[in-house]
């Protein structure tokens, strides 16, 4: 293996709809951060109560799970080595682009500040050369961009069967994989992210939360590379 | 093994110290959340102007850690079956006991609101069976309360170097290891906790994160023990 490429895939990540922008909850955290209601980030444990009107309701407001697998992604040796790449794509069809170098601040809020500037601006820092970059596209255009071997989308519905370890020894036998992870709490993938994967896995035999999942993979990977 | 014993030790975990709860950072901070500047869990993040006068500095305010460690601890297969136990060890000297199937929250923010509970009333939830409880007491305190068999001190200045698979192999040897992390940002232990080790090992080859190191062990004794 060369490159890793590592999608987090329909991320419930996203600034305030303007559809509920003018509920009180909003406004009211809106007001106290001195920002504009629209350039928030969505985030159920404060909004919850303005989001009983959203569509797809249940897969929105949860930057945690992001934030989570990037204090892994951004941390681990596959990454300190050059040897990994994420991206994350949101539910709205974002494309965020992470060079490897970037520290993501290890503080939730500092994070949610950082990530704000990003759908704010389209680029962190706003000057000098960009560490994190934003751009309209659906998982197919990053995919079309990077042209990966392979395609393969981590599910615990359709997936077939596979241990980590076998899974991570198949992986490597690859020069530039691509795998993609969901970064939203319920519910399944959609059937345009089904449809781009060239297989279906489902790894190990618990249902892991998205930090975990991409944890324990890259660990495997990394032992078997011997890099840890 | 029958169980493995996480202490995650010196955490950089507390309560506003009084000496700075009078700090205009502190109290705006207090006023914001509805809260006393006393109860309310010191934050880098948020108060590093109030923090410069403190002991330390280096060492405090970043509960963070904790939380990050804990989203791989409670939700890892080893704990789900029932086989891991964690605690807290606190900079300040305060032990915390959280029962394997207690759900940590996702969100940073409900985290901090729930210890903040935890150190207001010393226990939550505030009635019926207790999830987490608090009270005073060095690490000391705690190893004489669940007697492991052997000690390890996890320390990338000190330790002897091993590799996460050695290691994980020879843990499943004992029938009740336990394993100490720094739940702290910088430096090193103090001279109280390197002295109740066993044994002080440095996992891998570079340094990891409270989080990754966590994680990356907990994959090799859960691929080990084959229950991922």
């Amino acid at each position: 293996m060369n490159v890793l490429h590592l999608v987090i895939a329909e991320s419930s990540l996203e600034t305030v709809p303007k559809e509920i922008a003018d509920h009180p909850i909003i406004q009211r955290d809106a007001w106290r951060r001195r920002r504009d209601p629209s350039k928030i980030i969505l985030d159920r444990s404060r909004h919850h109560e303005a989001m009983t009107r959203l569509e797809d309701s249940h897969k929105r407001g949860r930057p945690d799970i992001v934030y989570l697998t990037l204090q892994v992604t951004q941390y681990t040796p596959l990454n300190v080595i050059g040897m990994l790449r994420t991206y994350i794509h949101t539910i709205n069809d974002y494309l965020i682009y992470i060079k490897p170098q970037t520290r993501i601040p290890h503080n939730y809020n500092n994070f949610i500040g950082l990530f704000e500037q990003l759908f704010e601006i389209g680029r962190v820092p706003p000057q000098g050369e960009p560490l994190i970059w934003l751009e309209r596209g659906k998982i197919r255009t990053l995919l079309d961009k990077i042209r990966p071997d392979i395609v393969f989308l981590l599910d615990d519905v359709k997936g077939r069967e596979s241990s980590f370890r076998e899974f991570a020894t198949r992986l490597l036998t690859y020069d530039e994989p691509c795998i993609i992870v969901g970064g939203f709490p319920h519910g399944s993938f959609s059937e345009d992210t089904y449809s781009i994967a060239n297989e279906i896995v489902r790894l190990g035999k618990h249902r892991y939360t998205t930090l975990v999942i991409t944890a324990k993979l890259l660990t495997h990977i990394e032992s078997i590379l011997n890099i840890e």
